[in-house]
């Protein structure tokens, strides 16, 4: 494969820039950074429905600028934080990942940083230039 | 590198299909998703050398399906609920992976969906076609 | 892509050989395993700055074996043991990885096998030989 490290977007947090890409990617690869569904004002939605949905967006908005969509993804692993939660996640993540197109997938129950339920982190192979 | 995302391996649960492929393979690279040890009738076996080898049994079957072995896996990722059981998780691991042709690896101690002691997922890297 | 598979650097703890390859790459890929700061003596430091950089030491050293840098790293997954630590750990983090050539990251929490605050795995993608 060729081409230089492509650093994409850069990740501030209460004014802050962050030692973090949004996304890096090289050839066709790109390696999404873990995404959780908070804003400036708090956690995106209460329930884990809602916040499913917060995270694949900000991961749909991170892939679009790194030349492709959710369509790409290759690969995600998904942090719950509580295990009660994992039929509702499923559901919603199965609303954006169709089950003949889905990527591989790990999902195991871990602490977070943020206070929200759900990070997901995502390897996508976006389209030939 | 070149081609098409290959999704391969339906994962069905309780009947029903899963937004999850088995494994999504792209060029000569293979991802695996987490796999335990489970059966429809409950967890493969009681203890952890057991689990440990029934999961890396599917992972091996995956692979299989990828065109390729547990000896073109380059990363494992595991997940143990107790760390009391990282001996005998590690040494029924090495009976499958010998030292010199071992994967990279990171093990950590997380909660899992399922009942069961031990998850692992895996990227590959197949002969070339 | 091209080329082999290789294994790079054994792991030996307790003077046993372990199933775990310091580094696997391909081509330009390189995944290092999980390291964490610790010595034949115990853990490299008390605190959760000092041991986040005898971590990035080891994954620096590695690397080196491998033909890169750590401004080849493209992806790393932290693993914190007390959320509380993560002020510090990004601090010390930010040191070794400028924000504008940071890799992509995802950090939780979850328990060690080691007696230590952090564990960190990474890709990089290595200079084209």
């Amino acid at each position: 494969m060729e081409g230089p490290i492509e650093r994409i977007g850069a990740v501030v947090r209460a004014g802050q820039r962050q030692p973090i890409s949004a996304a890096v990617a090289w050839d066709r690869l790109v390696f999404v950074s873990g995404q959780v569904p908070m804003t400036p004002a708090g956690p995106a939605a209460p329930d884990i429905a809602g916040q499913t949905h917060a995270t694949l967006d900000a991961i749909e908005r991170i892939l679009r600028d790194a030349g492709c969509t959710l369509e790409d993804v290759v690969k995600t692993t998904v942090w719950l934080t509580d295990a009660a939660d994992y039929p509702a996640f499923n559901a919603a993540y199965a609303e954006r990942f169709p089950a003949d197109q889905a990527p591989a997938r790990s999902t195991v129950i871990a602490g977070l940083i943020a206070p929200v339920k759900v990070e997901i982190e995502a390897v996508a192979v976006r389209p030939a230039a």
